[in-house]
């Protein structure tokens, strides 16, 4: 059977994954290592829970996640394995970075590494460097099927799992509000916390017009009245949209433009929108 | 025998691919996936066209190319396979990206994807992320030998490929004129249209002087008497010079120096360049 | 047996390597490529060199270095392939990049490569992206086993290699003094000369507080006592602190923050730090 593939994140910049490479290609040369992305924000565990929301559902059940996004390197904080209800595993820090992952496809079990096993020798003294001396080398013994998820330590309670305040939804006939949760930065447009779904069940039709009201706390950045489109592509050059995005929740964006720029937007739980339908007059 | 690799490049910025790349290894995980590029410019044709220009000729054929860069996702433009004279496949919207391959080494096929066979299940009412959806799978399924070339989708004819305006070049005794059409950003200088073939027929020789003028529009930018080099590294430290690129083209640059910051320099169809041979006097 | 991966590095910037990674393909499609960083300062043979001392040690034995940082490119200075004392090898200009591997874990023996037989066949006229015609031809063609260490050109002497100075440290009881050499930028934490043993030999123990300066040249830029720790985690958000960095080497920084940018900070033979065991009073 073909061994899983190892899917790398980190906040290391560019050329990170090297080293953690190289002790991956020591256990095992024949398995096959993915760079998803080492330029996730500093110690940003929010972005690094949504990097692996979008990438883990796209990924054969099996492969095994490594996500070093850790501003408690060297300290108290769990470095875990969880194993998914999809068969995939994760292996990070628990700090946040399972968050997204809890509720789908969900967290079968979780394990601390012991580091007393699945350490890299001669790294005993070095508590700097736990993505490459911890994480890529249990990681690689998992993969390579050197040890088992038992063999990855003791396991403790999923319910104890570390997550950060998710940002939830509201859902009415005509009216779905909900928090601004990502910046695609290089388009310039926007996630919302509000699933697709909402908006069918707040009636929301394609093709016709909608409320948008974006606020940072009290204060309004946008109010418009602007198309719902299944994609930014449907509206001209320029013009704002609201569309059903690829991670299955509300967008807003401008075709072949920067929304977020225009309008001086952020995201997080300070930044709600409320989208209205508009009503034929 | 080897399954081809699949090359990715799109405009999606740092950290592109991971889903793209697990969808492909889902259809079949044997298959080799390399990120060519995640960082061209947003929406621009061009820079993904010199891209799959650099690339192509060096890998073998048969490879599976993929160019996400799609200002119109989502819209009415063909999502189409290429197969190139080489024996290597291009999937790609129908944009512009094809322009420079269609001269070298040509297209001998083009076939538009068929959405309901070859587009990632599930994603139908999704219609932001075609390089997901329906480049990648299709990618897949196609380097994987599931389908073959004629199982994409219908043919179209050749000559309605998308092409932007190629800029030419004109040579003489002794003279060649073109324009600036590419920048090697991180080393700061410019390739242009003119091929190292044209510098030879106006008998231009290494190691002798040349006169170079470079104008955005009818402004005189650049107006120099400089050496004609195989490399830059043939000049000392601080100084230009016109040399032979390794994209088969003319380039001007200046030997551990940014030429492009120094003059104010861009391209595209508003820079000229003229390159004189420098007469004995 | 199992090829050999081959791992590259370039001052190319974002997008770099394709070219060559697929020389290599074309050569070998079953060869391993990993990208290690397309993203070292332009023309910083320092930088090529840490870089090198950073992966070398783990990786298997046998693997293949690239290292493409070229300020000389088309012009005299060495092309060749360098085999190590663990076993693998290094491809790379002769231009300093091997002086930190020259100490560990040492260089066996180094050849030139001979462009008659190791230089992809077409581009003699191209002189100026050696990193795609001689260097990842070459190695790809070593990687395979296609030609062995002798079959790559000519030996010469291991002391004739190409280095920079070195800057060292000098340590007595209850005082090490060294040089600034790296910098993490994303981090915004500094890297010194100074070996974690020569702490240990000057007497250093974790959790007591030392006293440290840094100068520029002879300006005091930095003049702190501050805890001497395994890790920056263990000390508060914000605070600074001496800890064994994951390199092997005594390093400097900010827990969750940037001791770079704090004091103005830079690194090479101009920046000194001199760290001084704290007297308990």
């Amino acid at each position: 059977m073909m061994k899983p593939s190892i899917v790398i994140q980190t906040d290391f910049g560019n050329g990170g994954g090297g080293a953690m490479t190289g002790v991956i290609k020591t256990i095992d040369p024949s398995l096959d290592v993915f760079q998803a992305n080492h330029n996730i924000e500093k110690f940003n565990v929010r972005e690094a829970a949504r990097n692996l929301n979008h990438h883990v559902p796209y990924w054969p059940s099996g492969t095994v996640f490594v996500s070093v996004v850790d501003p408690g390197v060297g300290t108290a904080r769990r470095a875990s394995v969880a194993k998914l209800k999809n068969g995939s595993y994760v292996v990070t820090p628990d700090n946040g970075a399972l968050t997204l992952l809890l509720e789908n496809p969900g967290v079968e079990a979780i394990r601390i590494i012991d580091e007393t096993k699945n350490r890299l020798k001669g790294t005993e003294k070095v508590s700097i460097f736990h993505g490459r001396d911890l994480f890529a080398y249990c990681a690689g013994k998992l993969a390579a099927g050197i040890i088992d998820f038992e063999g990855v330590g003791e396991a403790y309670p999923v319910s104890e799992i570390v997550t950060y305040d998710a940002l939830g939804y509201e859902v009415e006939k005509g009216m779905v509000k909900g928090y601004l949760t990502d910046m695609m930065r290089t388009f310039g447009n926007l996630e919302t916390s509000i699933p697709v779904s909402a908006g069918k069940e707040a009636g929301f039709e394609l093709g016709e017009k909608v409320h948008v009201i974006i606020k940072n706390q009290d204060e309004v950045k946008v109010d418009l009245t602007i198309p719902f489109e299944a994609s930014f592509g449907w509206v001209k050059e320029g013009e704002e949209v609201v569309y059903n995005s690829s991670d299955g929740v509300i967008g807003v964006g401008i075709n072949l433009g920067n929304f977020i720029e225009k309008y001086g937007l952020d995201f997080g739980k300070d930044w709600t929108i409320t989208i209205t339908k508009e009503e034929t007059k």
